[in-house]
């Protein structure tokens, strides 16, 4: 991986046959929760099972008895009749493996009931290193009689039900994961972990820690997957329409639809190099890369030390506390985001523009967020996951679908918490420090420019791309499916696959 | 105080009698630094000795050798050859009270060398209690052999001495202060830090501890003092401009120039609700008051609880860290602010307009603000000190005649970086939550009508007005003078009284 040895395993639908061996004592496998992620992977995980002949091995969900999932979870298939259904402890208490997929904020609140709750010998699942967080700042551990590992899909939950769906016909579709054994009680944690990745459909699954994991994946969505392509949005709208005389529609073509459209799919099949050489005007580009890396590597760095301190994870448990007297308010329904409905509904794809000062200011806020991870000593499968695919393969066709506020609106606590805390300070350093620098004519970088050119991410997203083929995810514009409908509302597996 | 007793202390020039006895067995003064605070308190302690006759008691600035402020120091008459000025550690050494003002990183990093400098049965004395917040945040404790003091003046430095030396002539005039005895190693502590606050010309001193002043403090320059009005004045100026077609030199009066003039000239002389009062259409008033409550106190909520946590103070440290790479760019250079500059230099000051929406939005920020803190606990004193007459008397002021973005870029790193990070939050809440309510028509809400019209900070702010005697502040609208030299770039003392 860009001259670096990476432990990293292929999955693929060939491996179910697997299955059985690295996932032997385990008879029954608790999915606990009911939101973006859990009927994906329940759903994928009971679907790999009977194409494995793994007819023994059940898959429960286990929700609150007066949880409004309850209808949702049964209309997937979970019933009480057969087991497949119960209550959150009584699942806990009888699983072999526990695939904790509550909130991140119950979680915190919860984890010393759920632990308790465990058989010993068991497997705790996690699909987020959050919790060890939570237990760090808290000074709490494990017990020692279980087994802790994670895997982590490096997407929302609709589209790792959406492209397992298409990788029973597509060969390589899926969505790609991270995992990592924190603690191995049984000797064969690894293989439990590798077995839950291939279950769930992941192409290719890299080694990692929960510390890293957590790390990279609250700082990435603070940064580019949500709060970063926000704050860019805002603030190159802003700059287009007022200073700039752009009508509005104008504008919201030249900044939104550019990123989650053109930008998105050359980023998708040919890497973020390729953006630069498919713009016209190089120069307005490679000014705004320029006047842009810097302010954005700022905030990138302070998200991340953020994280990394704990204090960012404080920050979500405090807010979930506050939210009976302060719920999370939607943020779509500002003046932009409703010249972006009226533009999405009469798009022609085709014609989207491809501006070099939006490609610029974009690839800037990535590049800058990769070499943060890369400094800060991810793997560049981490990185590339964390920074690239989970964007220009996950989120960013849903923006393209609904606006990036409504992607922010419909994804997890802990991921709008942040988008909304961290895109106003991209925005606001991209117009108080790039733009008037650009504005004053400052100068191209030339070590800026170089380590643009010639950072071996290219090679890494490169040998990335190559890993996952890249299949395209539909998602629809309207209506209860897609996006909208991956969190709280997460519907029916009817409903997404519409 | 609105129906509470609270510990407040009457100071005044007529006190400076008293000096030598609260001061008994203080001969050396140390004060350490030279940023906003340390220039205006080392003189006005001088001139207070002067004319109390203590002629055997010296201030002695302590700074580092190669420090750029040793000039600016001796332009003031502090000088090695009498032993008035000299380096940290040796001042620290032989001073009998410690006046610690240095900024807040510089004190986070060498708290441990100068607590074991100072002499047993000596005095430290803060005027923040930042310190203690990153003391606790690291399990660290004081010396208990040592008086821990506090004196904490609500206005920056040249304000501090700028109303000092309107006071030789104007009763009355001078800046207000909390105090707090953290530790009483002596027995006359107290008496101490009084004669202290009495000796920088503070008309009147209310007693405090140190963690509610820096958690007051660090949070309220983040919200109304300076984040606050900085967010909602970009807000408001982008949607009078871009989604009600105002011009920009008419946005810019309608926003920043209405609530540095007007408003904060109502507020400072009659109150809040006076500004209720003088609007003319107070039905919009209103329902931009209602409208802009809740928002603003979200974010007040959450700003104060980071800093109860101790969270912005590890953020403040690390971010302190990361200077060296990422300097701590100016934020004055955006499109709004240069609106700014040509609309002050054709300001005729009587037809500045008073906007009725603005007014309503800026007084919501300030009693949203003030509610936060009598919530959490903070007496009267401290709420009208820190939300109310910190901005009116000393913070708006600067900001018209210079700017809001110019005040921040002035500020203390501590505040500076603060109001960088919360300013777009408040900003972003506004256009999400409140314009987007009052646009779709939101009702007023009786209740937050109600609280606003019976709140009984509006008798606590006339009693805190009644015991300061308003003074105007003069400050000139360039030059190397007033707050542009307040804080690293704070010059002489001559280049202040201009």
């Amino acid at each position: 991986m860009a001259g670096e040895q990476e432990y990293i395993v292929r999955g693929g639908r060939h491996l179910f046959a697997k299955l059985p061996e690295a996932l032997k004592d385990i008879k029954t496998i608790g999915v606990i929760g009911w939101g973006s992620q859990a009927p994906a992977q329940g759903q994928n995980f009971r679907d790999s099972l009977v194409e494995a002949g793994m007819t023994d091995v059940k898959v429960c969900v286990g929700l609150r008895p007066s949880s409004a999932s309850m209808n949702e979870a049964r209309a997937c298939g979970f019933n009480e009749a057969d087991g497949t259904l119960g209550e959150t402890f009584d699942v806990i208490a009888k699983s072999d493996l526990v695939m904790l997929l509550i909130s991140d904020a119950a979680q915190a609140k919860m984890y010393p009931r759920i632990l308790a709750a465990m058989k010993p010998g068991s497997t705790l699942g996690l699909s987020h290193g959050f919790l060890l967080g939570v237990m760090n700042s808290e000074g709490a551990k494990f017990r020692e009689d279980i087994n802790v590992v994670l895997v982590a899909p490096k997407g929302m939950g609709p589209s790792v039900r959406r492209l397992y769906e298409q990788g029973k016909t597509t060969n390589g579709a899926g969505i790609n994961a991270s995992f990592a054994v924190h603690q191995d009680a049984t000797g064969n944690a690894t293989d439990i972990a590798l077995g839950w990745s291939v279950a769930v459909g992941s192409p290719f699954t890299f080694a990692t820690t929960l510390e890293m994991e957590y790390r990279s994946d609250i700082y990435g969505e603070r940064g580019i997957l949500l709060g970063g392509v926000h704050g860019i949005v805002e603030s190159l709208f802003r700059r287009y329409t007022r200073e700039q005389g752009m009508s509005d529609e104008d504008a919201f073509k030249n900044t939104v639809e550019c990123i989650t459209g053109p930008i998105t799919k050359i980023i998708s099949t040919k890497g973020i190099k390729a953006v630069y050489e498919a713009v016209e005007d190089k120069k307005t580009f490679m000014e705004a890369y320029s006047a842009a890396y810097r302010p954005t590597k700022d905030i990138h760095y302070e998200c991340y030390e953020e994280v990394q301190s704990t204090n960012e994870i404080r920050s979500v448990v405090m807010a979930g506390d506050r939210f009976d007297r302060f719920p999370m308010g939607k943020i779509d329904g500002t003046y932009m985001w409703k010249v972006g409905e009226k533009v999405r509904a009469e798009r022609v794809e085709s014609e989207i523009p491809l501006n070099a000062f939006t490609a610029g200011v974009y690839c800037a806020c990535m590049m800058s967020q990769i070499d943060t991870l890369r400094e800060k000593g991810h793997s560049y499968s981490e990185v590339c996951n964390e920074s690239v695919i989970e964007a220009v393969d996950s989120l960013n066709p849903y923006m393209h679908a609904r606006g990036v506020a409504f992607m922010v609106d419909n994804c997890s606590y802990t991921a709008r918490l942040g988008a909304r805390k961290w895109a106003p300070r991209y925005d606001y350093i991209l117009d108080q420090q790039a733009y008037t620098a650009y504005d004053a004519g400052a100068k191209v970088d030339p070590e800026i420019e170089a380590a643009f050119m010639n950072n071996p991410a290219h090679i890494a997203i490169a040998k990335c791309c190559e890993l996952r083929p890249s299949v395209d995810i539909s998602v629809s514009a309207s209506g209860s499916d897609g996006v909208g409908g991956a969190r709280m509302e997460f519907k029916s597996d009817k409903a997404t696959s519409a």
